[in-house]
């Protein structure tokens, strides 16, 4: 294999020769090799690095920092990964220590090599354009990286959001399709009153919904950024007036509403807005879960079950069981649900891990919050199109049930009084009989009264008329 | 022991003769004996159920469901709730089956008995007013019990937040009575750059007070109530307009900004505002932790350790070790922190664990949610006033630790380059010397130039002046 | 309020005249007010720390380092407290800073002040009978606290086997009462093939057996102490052999194998076996979580559920749904579970952050296992008693489920073939007829043959006779 | 791209002509893309399939239920898979619905299109050979699939444990080298008494080596496997005898000591084996994440920190900072450990989510417990080989921390008293000086007294000789 030699604080090494990246890229993916998944799995954190370099590099160049031409150059390279290209060359794992020096350098080394051949020099020759002194100038991992992590989250987010939109779309559009397919609800698994499976659905996307509003919240949080703290925040090393230039041309770089933190020492090592954007991921998890389960179980026998909906056959269930067929896609939105709920335990320990002026456990928690953005991403597609759309109403079982239930004669207390209903339910449970046969057969109610008291606009919302005692 | 006798649904049960709680009270405090921690533990939730009780009747009162008479009577014994009065009635455990319709009971029996009393009646002489005909009226548990945590747990918050406040305001002051002590920051626990341990402090403060902004954030969910919903939120047994005007009511008497849920189905199985708060506080427990650590770094010693500030003497340290002093608050303070961080996982559970029209596990959301609180309180109370306000500085110690340093040489790259700096600073590692002497010794600044840029104000906020390369 | 004055490192303070704890204890409580839960909640720890003082008294005596009256009178003191006196003096808070140091001069402090009344002195007379020169002698907090908690979880699992093993008696005795009850078995809530509902409860009882097993060899590690390693485990101001002998003693008292860690270093940091333990009460949590799930599914209707048991009535279930029985007690049961499983975090996180030589967070650590225990034995003895052995079987459903489903086609396969099967099983679907009389109809067996065929033995074991192909 | 059409319950696919995998391999792919990381990347699970397999056909043939020509056949491709080949062609991703039908599917269809191409058939040709019918034969995927699992987690664990154990052993290697380095034990993060830096690293090994047990007794547990339980652990469609028969022979083969479950219905749900296993693996985690700590905290410095060990360089630490070099090994093994103590949650809420007669969620229980032993395998050969072995110590500051420190004294309390020694202490705290030069000015004890009495040796282990009072 052809190579170059680079050096750094601790000595020589080689590396491939038509590498864009450097030594200490290769040093750190020698290091860290724990989960196999690289950085570049993530192109959303490679376009916010690029992002940041741009915008740190015009804002040397306005402060006297940087050349022209080396800023070009810079910006230009900057350009090439936000269009997507070189992401391969970003090899250092995920998880690695040194606070995301590793992945810093590496695009630090990446975008000087990029910028080198743009000006016509070859890979390596950093005395024309250095990954540190240029492309990283006026920067420290500790303000360049968390920076930038706030962006690609938020360009992740915006990869999700479309996909959860579109699922509670579906969910919204079952809620019409049912509207008027009259069910049991169930409160603690026992049959309560009637509803309509519209109005379950419904309430499956007005719950989505409210968490589309949260991560834009949560994203809110992440615009405050402590570009230009260095080191520990204290903005060592940057001119007065960096911080404020360097985050206005990130926004206009971003189209992001970007704004220096409050106090950029605090904000060097709080993992706060990481944190919160977890806790909503979770918050998320759980409604999907939840969600799941009741699809799970609505769908359940085919004879020995709830069987109030069927869900879209995706595969054969079983070797052994001839004609079985499994709900595997909420299964899989299942377990997706549960691997979040469990990154979200990953980023509370390693945010709770921070000491002193720094977080070093930070790739870590940039690590999970994308991935759980790009499995979320996956799983609620695959939930809409595998399952959700092509869900089907068994209209016929929902109404027996309630024509069978009990649970109906919560209507009736108003008219027949709270005592005669327990004697009614209690007498329909022990005989097996219906509680309308029962009613009738004692002439509390007429037949005409019964069916108007039963039907399902007056059982399945309040009570329009005089109502009164 | 004198009884009374009262029956329900499966008959009669024997009630001490001078409860104020009834039957279905007594039976689930037989049923349930987990935690042995009573409700009563919580009086912010009693105020919060009395006052859902109090709205509840006045707008059965307004749309002729309930007589004057009576209404007023349970309003009067609301007051007395709020009030402090008969919490000690409670006597249903935290831990609970029943989706929290025990509490509810305990809440509806305590009022109607309270109401007879003032009516002239005796206890359990519900023919005159009943615990459930008429205090539950227009209700159910899944309403009026979720709506009444939405308050509580505000209420708790409202006692809370003033202790975190203080809490921040005691960093501040320790922001500013250290604003002059020089010291090195560190980074992954290696000697970084020189800092104030007032810019510390101040990070400290900056850092709390998000969360108080946080928890603001997350009460506002929490003002988003299902009161009217009845039992699965179709509103069932509920004149049309009552929840509305139920909620609006309740905003008077509570004081809070509570708005009737979009879509009360989804409200009414929906944990996602209660798994906000939850985050909320885990990711207020994160902080408190980092900060007890840092505390606990800084202190490290006497002898051996980082030596930096001296925490308050609070008791004994050993039985064996004479004159040990250990730094106990920060240390509970961590346990607190770890006990709210572990209370966000089991609301986790819980909240996943809903099926349908219902989570049937709220309770013990709820007394989780209360207990953080709580021991927050208590926690942030200590710290305080046992620990931040005595903080003393060892300012020759800090002063030290930079003089000492090779950390410094970074606010010199600008003036002797990068490779100068490795250099130097590799050579005072290897040898024990102090960056300055070696300066000094290569004559590559003058010491004059050298106490320039080494002066604290410089080191510590970025270049003033021109700083142009 | 009448006091006396006693003093330490850091100076006088006023103890009620009665107490028999001293002024470590009232530092202690004044310090600490997290939780509101005082040692005295958990005897089990403070006969453990009685019996720790003991047996360090003697072998101090065996080793000249304590005069025989002054032991006996420790001893006799420690077994008062054994003897469950005095458990009220045990006022300091469960989760206290100190790494237990704070428990363990509260134990020293009683113990001095029971002996010296014994030997005729008033309390707090030190000078004849000290707690850390004479109650505490030969020990540090970090080897008699953790020792004492070993010893105090154990006799805390002891309380509680029982109450686990009479619910799984109670779960074999249903399986037995159930054997010839046949009903569908359910996998991923989907149809699959029959079983009787005796193998379900069987099943139950067998997984709970599993973790009686665990939970005693959870104990046996507990039985390695660190007895005699004081400080940080190297033994300082310990005579060479006390170690041993102390545990040896110990062992006797206690009636537990215990023996000497096999390094005391380690050990007096090292929280890997309350982590264990920890884990096994989380397994244990799991599996009582997913049985009360199952029970709950099963016994879900009474007329749109599943249906197949019937749960005793424990308390009315809804104050607006007449007749509605909830299953409270296996709720009560799951929110038991996660609370469990969440205290397993908080121990995780505790135990995450002991450093060097020693694990500052242990006293909540101890405090969550003992809790959890706690806890867990109210649980299981409500759920046996006041659930498990009045469940009642719906026989008549279970099997009309069997003969109405699909999967009872299953035991056909290798009589009809698997293309067969399939194409029968799909028509049963969309026809809603039933298996039997669409194989019927096309004369694939006999009625003769179907009835051997699907006879309950025949289809919920491995066939017996000849079955080849 | 070359087809060729399968079909299976669902109708007709096309599935690529070269394709070993077949129909419904092809679905699950296509249903299921969450993680992108397919079954092949764990192949310790590949191979237990294969084994699984091998001992069906061989115990089906011995049941006349399997020609021998086609269990030949099967038997053969089994071994190809054993020994590493067509691993490429399980593509389904990890986290899928069908609680791992298609993994089982997967392996299935392969297998009988590498056995149909060695009996001289085309791939496809499934009428010579049926992945259900014949590799499948006597199976269920709910009894196949866990029982694979349990041994692939085993040969997982295998390739681990060398690792672990070899870290052991670096471990105690340096703490033979540093047996004389005499230093500062720490408890709360104070300096306590003196030790070994020796003891210290004894103290790593030692915990470790616990957990090499630990794993190997987690193993043991997942020796009880479900193999002949088929669909729900009736055994249906299997002939008696054939359970314990197929499990014999998967322990010949895969040289496990495997045994029939006790109860098989209980075996075909239970998670509590991997639970188990994975609450072992989280306590190591915590062990190492702890370790990982106190190499960070022993390390820090050079100048104003612990400073008592130096860790290898492995790469620049700052680009700002010149001559930083930070923990980086310890940090990434940190991270590692969070993961890991993630992923046992993650494990945790897929187990308690089991329902009646199956767990769904089994796949991902399976993935997070493979990639926490590969995470685990990878971390621990990191931090040995790129920290441990060349960890060198601070000797001379370790030992001045000694001389310097007040924790000395406790030493001397034998010989000067606790009043004294307190005091002493105290007044070197206040005073800066050491507690030697008091000591002596004080005339309390000579010179070689003191020189005798703070002999390391004398310092770190129980005292030897008359230490009476």
């Amino acid at each position: 294999m052809n190579t170059r030699s680079e050096y750094d604080l601790l000595g020589n090494l080689d590396v491939p020769a038509d590498a864009y990246y450097g030594i200490q890229t290769l040093r750190a993916a020698q290091n860290f090799s724990i989960t196999g998944v690289p950085i570049s799995h993530f192109p959303e954190l490679i376009k916010a690095l690029a992002m940041v370099k741009a915008a740190a590099a015009r804002t040397n160049q306005e402060f006297g920092l940087l050349h022209e031409g080396k800023a070009d150059a810079i910006v230009y390279a900057c350009q090439d990964l936000i269009n997507g290209q070189y992401h391969e060359q970003f090899i250092v794992d995920v998880i690695q220590g040194g606070a995301g020096t590793s992945t810093n350098m590496n695009a630090n080394e990446v975008i000087a090599n990029i910028a080198l051949t743009k000006l016509g020099h070859g890979l390596g020759e950093y005395q024309f354009l250095h990954p540190n002194d240029d492309v990283n100038r006026s920067q420290s991992t500790n303000d360049a990286y968390p920076t930038a992590a706030c962006l690609g989250i938020q360009f992740a987010a915006d990869n999700f959001v479309p996909a959860l939109a579109s699922l509670k779309n579906a969910l919204e559009d079952k809620g019409k399709e049912f509207s008027h397919v009259l069910k049991m609800g169930r409160t603690q698994l026992q049959d309560a009153v009637p509803m309509t499976l519209g109005q379950e659905f419904d309430a499956f996307a007005v719950t989505l919904g409210e968490d589309i509003d949260r991560i834009k919240e949560a994203c809110a949080l992440l615009c405050e950024v402590n570009l230009g703290g260095t080191a520990i925040g204290t903005g060592i090393n940057t001119p007065e007036g960096y911080s404020k230039k360097a985050i206005e041309k990130l926004a206009i770089i971003s189209k992001k509403p970007l704004v220096p933190a409050s106090n950029l020492v605090e904000a060097t090592s709080d993992m706060g807005a990481f944190v919160f954007f977890s806790g909503i991921l979770k918050r998320l998890a759980i409604k999907l879960s939840k969600m799941s389960n009741d699809l799970r179980l609505l769908s359940s026998g085919p004879r020995t079950g709830f069987g109030e909906i069927r869900l879209p056959e995706m595969q054969p269930g079983s070797s052994i069981m001839p004609g079985k067929v499994n709900p595997v896609i909420p299964e899989a939105m299942n377990q997706t649900a549960y691997q979040v709920m469990a990154s979200d335990l990953a980023v509370t320990l390693a945010a709770e891990a921070g000491q002193l002026q720094l977080n070093a456990m930070e790739p870590m928690i940039i690590y999970n919050l994308l991935n759980s953005l790009k499995m979320l991403k996956q799983a609620c597609e695959m939930l809409e199109n595998k399952c959700i759309r092509g869900i089907q109403a068994n209209q016929d079982a929902c109404l027996a049930h309630v024509e069978n239930s009990i649970g109906i004669i919560t209507a009736l207390v108003p008219h027949i009084g709270y005592a005669n209903a327990s004697r009614i339910a209690r007498q329909a449970l022990l005989s097996g009989l219906t509680v309308k046969s029962l009613i009738l057969e004692e002439s509390l109610l007429t037949e005409d009264e019964l069916n108007e008291l039963l039907k399902p606009e007056n059982m399945i919302a309040p009570t329009r008329a005089k109502s009164g005692s």
